[in-house]
């Protein structure tokens, strides 16, 4: 066996746990606090393998999407996390992500870097069915929340459904139903109040 | 598309948002605080993402491997975290168990209730390959993080390394290198005052 491979592997495994501690805006659906980013990222990797079979076309290679989901947000223990509607924050939010993803999984063996970097290119680039079902549910899961949570974030941020329906259009891509599902409840976030039209 | 089905679907998806509120005796690496299911269960599966070329014999089906470990920990939400050296804990723990994950997995449509909790029960049965592997895991991570924090939660409860390699002996069921790392680690543990003899 191979100690320095382990001993990167080990070093990867420790540095990731700050994700942890990495805040999103998202609340947690008894709204009492916010989600970090290692929490995000399990409970999306389990809503997309319960909600699988609503994506459209050729089924997606499941390991895939849930390595891309369980890879997609550890690069923000480098460049933080970016609120879905700061317009500000999204200048510049690709490069501050290549870097920090370059940086991140160079700690690995360069096999598995070049593994973990190129899904996490995937998952950028939107265009396989696998990273179009996980850049779905990157969407979905917070909408869900927000929705379960009476729009707390929406109305703090002061967003509108238009934001919403723009910004998480790419459900689409991947599975008509559950955009369907995401423009009612969208709908009925406005009728309630949860969110300005 | 089937309302209820996609209903069932949800409600679970957002009842087991609890295990984000689930707290465990592992602290974070950088020992700030406990970490919680959510966070385990997102940390161990991408753990036997990056050691599963250390099993032995024929490979584990990831994909098997993933969903074990995303889900094995969800029906703490109703039957709360068994502190693996709590001796009184242990007893019942087996029956409180299952009756949780009869309660959890039975919000599901039936099809997929069935397969999760067949999934759950492989993994406390822990025979398959892939079991195995998820319990090594579940084994190695809190070690790992107990040596890095300098056995803060070993010397909190009085653990001895005894105890340490007795618990953890199903890691070797699966892989005799990580096997062979826990025991080097137990062994600097105590000679470092980390963990008692």
């Amino acid at each position: 066996m191979d100690a320095e491979r382990f001993q990167k592997q080990l070093d990867f495994i420790i540095e990731i746990d700050k994700a942890k501690q990495v805040l999103r805006n998202t609340l947690l659906a008894d709204a009492s606090r916010c989600e970090n980013d290692a929490e995000h990222m399990w409970h999306m990797a389990v809503g997309a393998i319960v909600l699988s079979e609503y994506t459209d076309g050729k089924k997606p290679d499941m390991l895939k999407v849930l390595k891309i989901i369980l890879l997609h947000d550890v690069i923000e223990i480098y460049s933080g996390d970016t609120f879905a509607y700061d317009a500000k924050g999204q200048v510049g939010k690709a490069d501050r992500e290549r870097e920090a993803a370059e940086k991140l999984f160079a700690r690995l063996p360069e096999d598995q870097a070049a593994e973990y970097k190129s899904l996490w290119d995937e998952f950028e680039d939107g265009v396989t069915n696998e990273a179009r079902f996980a850049l779905a549910m990157d969407s979905f899961m917070p909408i869900l929340h927000n929705y379960i949570t009476k729009g707390q974030q929406w109305r703090r941020f002061d967003i509108s459904s238009k934001q919403v329906l723009t910004k998480n259009e790419r459900i689409a891509k991947s599975s008509g139903f559950l955009w369907k599902y995401i423009q009612a409840i969208v709908e009925d976030s406005v009728k309630k109040g949860y969110l300005k039209e």
